[in-house]
């Protein structure tokens, strides 16, 4: 990131509010905002994101706290609309910096982040439940919590008041007129909230490229109904531990049809445990039996609920599909309902998870044609719908690639906002609010930080670039020790190759490079000896040149130059 | 592969047929084929397939021809049923191995393949130019072309009569009521065919997951006048350059609504050249204008047809997405048209290309939702339609992966073939019949072939593995040189790490390990320093603990010792 670019004027005297995406804003995935008024600053979030293929060997990417760090003096708290990986995944990291803060949000949206905080070990933290309807105030910000629907049990909109007006930001939401707990989004009070007046709205824009409506939870009832119907030996249910509704439906189609349940894998036990204690969740406890117990029962009595719905490599259905799992095999006859659709990036791992279930003799349902699966974020009819509803004077889509922003500031502006009003940001911009105006004035450092096995943000640019070309040709080193006195060459040059050849098919081609090489040298001069510089250039450059020849690859060549 | 498993028995006395698929079983590419009866033998199709992210720095991935070169003297010809990457894109390499082989196709195909073969320097092939309703015959197999829809001209499946009985090859299809070229699949020929007697099907299985009837290339004229009569300023369709039905329909509208048609890129003009000359596209001149002359008309009188529909970096329009073409620059107001949808795993690529055109301010128009896009490969419908005019007594689903290959096989026993008569088989598993039965008799190679720059099969599955893991963690090389007689360290340990640390912030870790290392090495006893194995496990362990403790890293550790 060029950091002259970077400038964040100093705030005005009057009173003001400012809106910095710091994640979200032009990719999928670590959702964090901050908000912030001359005395006070709340994150609404803080999320985290999974690596693409150019990121080689990061595990997660997390958000630049830099901006909230330079502010650390105003920072009230740290508000969770719902308690989904990319909301909350990089909290454990922003808690260990930011130690005191408290940590606002629904029951289920805590509880998922006290059970991350202890495989962290993090401290005390203070946790602010909160349930929809809830206000809390944080100095001149008070916080609105406003019941809608999601995938997730517990998510909310957040209502933010300011001195210049109220801030309003969807969370990740869809409208389901069916939900499988009953509960609509809260219509009249967002609505109140839209008549009270709406400086400025932030909405989810994940499928603000997709026309109509998306489907309720309910659908995905009548998919089971008939799975369930048809199903004539055991099924398994993937899904994300976090879906709660959807395991809801599971239990209850396993109730129905006089089936046992068993949940598979910590994740999703965690969830459920939870969820039942706070209500989410409704099991009856007859209906549950342990792993280990299946056996006891015939194949057309179980229903296992596991995690692995995007074929990530450790999960319980990765692993069955591999045969790879202790406590339970797939066998032909089985039904595999995988709930749930790749997110971009798992598509190969995903089929590759199915085809090997498939193999295996398992019939596997997946895919939305069958219905197995709804989405959780509103289509265009729903953000329409919000945008109706909220009447928001200015607008930011935010959670979105920027196609998915740029689509959803033609809704707002389909609904009647101006368009000057609309701000298509990128992370790190900061948009400030008088009672005079609305405008981008500033942008701040947002940048990905990686985070890998070692620990937070030591995997640079540069180094990812390395293992980049590594992974592309491979690495040849030159082992050279030379008398620099007799400028001459005592031992080597040695050759060693890594990724380069497959060397069973050949042996040779050392020794010929290694030849290669020693007549290199002796055009060296003496001069060229004694400075070791002068030697690696001829070292890199004269093997780059053979290889390259023989083989066309160019693998990073690292000359080593002892002087003895 | 275990070659312990690889049989292939002696052929019977009877006369036989043998079907042997070396790719496209349990894959998306590489389609291909071999027929074979008791004195000849013909290869159905030679395809390439792209590599999937595990396979590191490989470029593409073709067929092994071991089976074939066993049986080099009956080898009669190549058949081609259409020119697509996956079934001609291994044609190259065969021919350079069996150079004097015949290729009979329909004029299109065969043009593709001239085109690629000129880019190989091959030598002169003979080729077979054949159309739809031809026979060719060699030795005791007869080959029938059969005109049926696909998303290139000049598509065929293959009716291969031999002395056990008719083998009928779709190769790919979909079966379109109202094509571009007003020619519907030739439905008599296919009954006719099926009334005579079909002793085995093989037949495309893209789709076997898709319910329902794939959508006519006609819809995507529908969508293209929507499409054109909305756009105020220039239109860009991006398609498969082969898509010759595409391209009509592009140029087609453009005649309709006034506007110039460019094409650009090689492979695009190259395709429109030959097509043209052979009567697949009806282009009035008068509509072609140069890429350099479009700045001469209004930007509502262009259309600029180009390739990338699948965000390949260097194609036209990923090259137009980050301004780096240098015939052609998005300008705020022109519209995208992506005719085509993303091949699992590109698809971060292809989004990636679209979010960059919304930045330079473009309207993008993708996916199947505006139904500027249908696929070229037939649904459910169409598949049970081909099995009950075909009525194959067996059946064999090909050109999938396996769970599109399970399903098309459970399609295959609803029309009323024996279940014991559909086998869903493994690239390299050899089916044989007789006029008693037909069987699965035996298994020959049919790995992956890597092709990278350095030329064919030299990137074996050990190098892939070390560019893994040096992808993942780097590597780090110590050297030391040694005094094997005094049994000491004369120079060194000097380390090298490349992927490793972020070195700017890391500035002092290098040291540190040395000096961890040195402290290792004095462990060491005089013994020990005289054999050269010795002193490198000491290193590699000593190292990969110093570094773990530090970072949780392993990276690939090469100790080069020097004996001096």
């Amino acid at each position: 990131m060029n950091s002259d670019t970077l400038i964040v004027p100093a705030p005005p005297a009057e009173p003001y509010a400012r809106i910095v995406p710091l994640g979200g804003c032009g990719e999928i995935g670590r959702n964090m905002t901050v908000v912030e008024t001359a005395d006070d600053l709340v994150v609404v979030d803080c999320g985290l994101m999974f690596p693409d293929d150019e990121m080689y060997g990061v595990d997660i990417v997390i958000n630049d706290f830099t901006y909230v760090r330079e502010r650390a003096h105003k920072l009230r708290a740290v508000l969770v609309t719902h308690g989904h990986e990319d909301h909350i995944g990089g909290l454990p990291y922003f808690m260990r910096e930011f130690p005191a803060t408290p940590v606002a949000g629904t029951p289920l949206s805590i509880a998922l982040i006290k059970a991350k905080s202890r495989e962290q070990k993090l401290g005390d933290v203070e946790y602010v439940p909160v349930q929809p309807g809830d206000r809390v105030a944080y100095g001149s910000i008070e916080a609105e919590f406003v019941h809608i629907n999601h995938s997730v049990a517990g998510a909310c909109a957040l209502a933010l008041r300011t001195p210049v007006g109220t801030i309003f930001h969807t969370g990740d939401f869809k409208f389901d007129q069916t939900p499988i707990d009953g509960k609509p989004a809260d219509f009249a009070r967002i609505a109140r909230i839209g008549d009270e007046g709406v400086l400025c709205m932030l909405s989810d824009s994940t499928n603000a490229e997709r026309p109509g409506h998306t489907l309720s939870e309910r659908i995905v009832g009548e998919a089971f109904t008939s799975i369930f119907s048809h199903a004539k030996g055991r099924i398994v249910v993937a899904s994300f531990a976090s879906n709660v509704p959807r395991i809801q439906q599971a239990v209850d189609h396993a109730v129905r049809f006089n089936r046992k349940v068993a949940f598979l894998g910590r994740s999703m036990q965690n969830v459920v445990h939870f969820s039942s204690e706070l209500g989410y969740l409704r099991i009856p406890p007859e209906t549950v039996v342990k792993i280990e117990e299946i056996d006891n029962y015939a194949a057309e009595r179980v229903v296992v609920m596991t995690t692995g719905s995007q074929g990530e490599p450790m999960s319980g259905l990765a692993r069955m599909s591999v045969r790879d799992h202790k406590k339970f095999r797939i066998v032909p006859g089985d039904t595999v309902v995988i709930s749930a659709t790749p997110i971009p990036g798992n598509e190969k791992s995903v089929y590759k998870t199915i085809n090997n279930l498939c193999k295996l003799g398992a019939t596997v349902i997946h895919g939305t044609d069958g219905r197995s699966h709804v989405s959780g974020h509103g289509s265009q009819e729903e953000l329409l719908l919000m945008l109706n509803l909220v009447r928001p004077e200015f607008f930011v889509p935010v959670h979105g690639e920027y196609r998915m922003l740029a689509q959803h500031g033609r809704l707002a502006v389909q609904t009647g906002v101006d368009p000057g009003n609309v701000f298509v940001l990128e992370n790190g911009d900061v948009l400030e609010f008088t009672r005079e105006y609305g405008d981008k004035i500033g942008k701040t450092y947002a940048g990905h930080v990686f985070v890998d096995r070692s620990g937070v943000g030591n995997v640079g640019e540069a180094v990812l670039r390395d293992r980049k070309a590594l992974s592309n040709d491979g690495i040849m080193m030159v082992v050279i020790a030379i008398d620099a006195e007799e400028a001459r060459v005592i031992a080597g040059p040695d050759l060693v190759s890594k990724g380069v050849f497959y060397l069973p098919e050949n042996d040779g081609v050392l020794d010929e490079l290694r030849a290669e090489l020693v007549a290199t040298m002796e055009e060296v001069s003496v001069e060229g000896m004694r400075d070791v510089n002068t030697v690696k250039e001829h070292i890199r450059n004269g093997l780059a040149r053979a290889i390259h020849n023989r083989t066309k690859r160019r693998p990073v060549v690292i000359p080593v130059v002892m002087e003895v």
